[in-house]
Parts: structure tokens; sequence; C-alpha cells
């Protein structure tokens, strides 16, 4: 069995969105000794989507001049709800073809250490909450807003990833409305106020002569992404403006609800782009202070992501590096018994 | 300093709901010695109701022939938020005056022994968990619909109370609609699905003739109470099923909500009445399998209570014990530095 050595080896980190992946190098400190984005379309599979990203992984090695053998640990997080143990995705509503693909199986063919699978929320939380707080909290939810809308849970001092390593969905929240999402549910905020849905309100909204900025980009491309909205923030369009303060209030309800039920002492707020980032801010504080009860919001803070959007290469990176040493105690427990 | 012997002594056990008042003598295994019911009304203020809960103890220490002396610690479950370590109420909607009233020191006054204070979600969630569960899972959601509607956490094999002893408030999440709530709010699932609110919708109901079995208690005794619409469901009146079942949708939805964030591996239900069990698992089933995203409920369990309406009781004393416990290990750990 492998035997963790802190002084000697470095980890691989990988943090995937629907349609960009961070790599990075890191050592056993998390520091990232060198780091790329590989573009990626999740629509594509797992084999297709990770061969991607290995080649970009084997670039960094060489750059770094590194061997294969000197990596010791892998940590991957996906946007979707893993199951902790196998690392296999289950019924992911963004991933299509990927549900219960044995991501673990794929790296064990090209390294020789053990690679652990994550929720990409869980470990953009874990990041924040080891690296970014320093432990300096014990109760924390760190959001996520992107394509999709998750939350990751520090509870008591611990990653919570709940019973089935689901833990943390609130894209599913009711919000009401008549929105169809594509987990098959009306009413999702995902639905309303992800990304995907804030993009084809602005397209449509373009198209009806609403900003000229976006109708611009819209013809030169032919398709409009979530960066060209918060490029239209940059530019001060009015209706980016609108679309993200619809969607920011959206969250901020349903994050009101989660402080009366979980009473964090701190929110941690992650924007897909720091452009959002004053407007979610405020959506989020004005829903908490609206509708929390004084007592769950009375030693409350709201503030933004503290890693911003390297949190989940770092927090990959220290989940791998919680596993090694969880995996060498007990083996050494092992040892013991024997 | 009080030192705790698990052989000698008894526990005081009060569970308080806002019209009644369960109050009990246990040993300090949990066992209900003598046990009583006192009527109040929570908006007579704290001295007039602990005054006549204190008279309910004092008969039942009678009762058994019991030295107030032989009471070696108090539990007591409130119905709104707590400050877990002073024990005081904060900001309860439902309990008018009682907004940080020392209960521990009111306590103090008759009994020379610590008294520990909760939310009753809370203390039946640990009631239900330890003595009713016996500990068999780790992660549980406690679900009490009565007057108000909360929820008690059990996070990885612990009470969870959150920052500020207020987690688990469930009873102003956002629902939709339009409905006032006593919060101020507008949209609370209390304030639609609440013990309160079925009673008023019956009261106005019957009034206008949907119901000759509430009309003719309404005539008789000029209120209505839930307890009548529990009867009515025994004879098979449709207006208060209807009631009911349009209730129990409501906090099947937030319940839905729940599981997606918390992912837990088993739901308990307490209905305020037997009469209502049926109708509210079946809602909140439905709710939860509808909404819910595979992982989150492929585990998962939804039970009626195990305790009943003597959770809260078991559980009072049982967080009793354990804080006589946590202290006199904390004492033993001082005169070991000293």
């Amino acid at each position: 069995m492998y035997a963790f050595n802190p002084d000697a080896g470095y980890l691989v980190s990988i943090d995937m969105d629907t349609e960009n992946a961070k790599v990075a190098i890191t050592d056993f400190d998390c520091n990232i000794k060198a780091h790329s984005n590989c573009l990626i379309d999740i629509n594509d599979g797992p084999e297709k989507v990770l061969d991607r990203i290995k080649e970009a992984v084997f670039e960094l090695l060489a750059e770094l001049r590194l061997d294969p053998d000197a990596v010791k640990g892998i940590g991957v997080g996906i946007p979707g709800p893993v199951e902790f143990a196998s690392g296999m995705p289950i019924s992911p509503t963004i991933m299509p073809g990927w549900d219960r693909y044995p991501i673990k199986e794929y790296w064990a063919r090209y390294f020789n250490c053990p690679s652990y699978i994550d929720n990409d929320v869980n470990i953009m939380a874990l990041g924040e909450y080891a690296k970014g707080l320093k432990f300096q909290a014990n109760n924390v939810i760190y959001i996520k807003t992107a394509a999709g809308i998750g939350a990751g849970i520090i509870c008591d001092g611990n990653l919570y990833r709940g019973s089935n390593g689901s833990a943390g969905d609130i894209g599913h929240f009711d919000v009401g409305g008549d929105v169809i999402c594509w987990c098959g549910n009306r009413g999702c905020l995902e639905a309303s106020a992800g990304g995907k849905a804030i993009v084809a309100k602005a397209r449509e909204s373009a198209l009806a002569g609403k900003s000229e900025f976006l109708l611009g980009i819209l013809e030169k491309k032919g398709e409009l992404h979530l960066e060209d909205i918060a490029l239209g923030m940059q530019r001060q369009d009015s209706l980016c403006a609108e679309l993200i303060r619809e969607s920011s209030v959206l969250i901020g309800r349903v994050i009101a609800s989660i402080v009366n039920f979980f009473n964090p002492e701190l929110i941690l707020v992650g924007a897909s782009y720091s452009e959002f980032d004053d407007t979610l801010l405020a959506a989020i504080r004005q829903g908490v202070y609206q509708r929390s009860l004084p007592l769950s919001t009375r030693n409350l803070s709201i503030q933004k992501s503290i890693l911003g959007n390297q949190a989940g290469l770092i927090g990959a990176a220290y989940m791998t590096l919680e596993q090694l040493i969880l995996n060498s105690i007990n083996d050494q427990e092992d040892v013991a018994i024997l």
C-alpha cells in the first residue's frame, strides 16, 4: 500500500466546470506550481473530456520537468453530485453521459496513485475554509453561482457531504414561477437564476432590441455566453445589470431560507465573474436581512469568496492531502492491529 | 461545584407548547417516573406561565415523595429560538413577552441544580435520536408540526444547534403566496401551513357553511382549536381532511428543499395529533420524491416519530443528562489542571 511522505511529491488538482477545466500541479502545501485552463464541452462525455484534461496535466508535468511518478494524489472537482466513496457522478443533471462513470479508474490508467473525486462546490468550500479562512470559523456556507448554483457546507469545523455525498444542492429549491428546469420540475432556482437561464433571457431580450451591446455580440459570434453578460456589466449595459440583479434576488431568497435552517456564522459567495460580485452580495444581504430571523443573523457575516477563482484548485489539492493523510493513518492502524 | 453522581437523583423534564406544558420527573436513564399536563397560555408571559409549571413540578415531587434536593438537573424545551449557552429565548415570534427572559434564573430560585433550556424541536430530535433510534443513524431531520413548524438536526451523530442556537427554523421558508406572517414577511410556511393558519382557515370555512361538524363546535364553544380538526379527521369530515392535506403539501415542498440541501438518511415526522400522521407522511413523501434529486433520496427513509408525544419529555431529560456529564468532565479537567 502507498505510504504517505509529506516531504516528497506533488498533487494534480483539477476543477471542472461545464465549459472549462482548471488544471494545476501543487506541492503538499497546496501551493500552485503550474496551472492552465483547457476548454472542454461537458456534453462530449467523460472519455473525451478527461483525455483533454489528461493532456493538459502531462503538459504541466513536462513544463515542471516532473515524472508522472512524482504525482502522489489526484483531486478532481466536478459540477454535479458525487458519491464520494466510489468517486462516481450520480445522475448529474448538467453532465449528460457521466452518470456512474468510474473517474477513479480513468486516472488509474495513467498514474500510480489514488484519486479522489468530489463535487466542485464541496472542494471550493473546503479550500476557502482550510486555506482562505485558515479554519477560523465553525459553520460556513460557501455559495457558488455559475451554470449551476450550489452550496458547500462546513459544519462544526468539517466539510459536510451528507449521507450520499449530495448535500448542498440548492439549485433545485422551489422559488415559484412556471419555468421548467432540466431536472423535469418547475420553479427550480437554477432554471430561473442559473447561468444558462441568464444567457437564455439575455438572448431573448437582445433579439427584442433591449440591448444593442448584446445584440452586437450575438450578431458577431452567433451566440452568447455568461462572460458576455460580465462584459456588459463592465460597459454599464442596463439589461445585463437587470438580469444579474433579478437572478441575485432569487438566490438571496433561497439563502435566507438556508440561514434559517442552518444558522451559519459566515456565508462566502463565489460569483462566476467578479463583475457580478457587488450585485450578488447586495441581493443576498437584502434577502437574508429581510427574511431570516433576528437570532440567525445576529453574528452572521456575508462576504465574497477569499480565494476567488482559485478556490476549486486549492480545495481539490487540500481534499486530496486530507484523504492521503487519513489513508496513511488507517494503514498504520491496520499494521498496528496485525 | 456540583458533582455528578449517576446513581443518585432525578431530573425535571418540561416540554412547553403555546397552550400546554408537559411536565415529568425522570430517573437518570430518562425513564418517566411521574408526569402531568398543565394548560398554559404562552401569551401570559414567563412569570405566570413558569409559576404554573413550577406548581405542577412540585405536585409530581410530592406524588413521588421526593425532596426538591433529589432533583439534579432541569431540562426545558420551549417553542421558540433559544441561545443555548445563556438559556434565553431570543425574539421568539409566538412567545410574546419572553424575549431574553432568564429562564435559568427562574429555576435557580427553587432548585439547587443547573437547568438547561433549548428549543423544543431540538430536544425532540435529541430524544428520538438517543432513545428512539438508539443512535442508529448519522444524519437525521426531525420535523415537528404544531402551532409552529420546526426542524431538529442531527448532523454526523450530534445535535446541531447552529452558530446562535437557532438552526432548524423552517417555519419562515418562503412558500410563495401573499399570506402575511406574524414575523412581518409574506409567504412564510408557518403563515400558510402552521396550526394557527389551519384553525383560522377552518373557522372561515365553517362560517361559510363548508363543515357542519366544525360549525357545530364553533357555535357550542365559540372558538376552534387544532384538536377539533383532529376530531374532524376521525369523523371523516372532508373540510378537515382538505385543510390538513393542503398544509401537508406545503410542508412537503419545504422538506424537499431541505433534503436537497442536507441529504439526510432519515426524516422523522412528529405531527401534533396522530390523526394527521398519514396525510402528513404521504404529502412529505410525495413532495420529496417529486422535487428532490435522485442521489439525495436513494437511501432516504421518511417515517413517523418513534417516541410520539413523549419525544420532548424524554429529549429534555436526555439533553440535561448530556450537559450534566459534560460539565462533570469539564470540572474534573479543571481539577486536573489545578
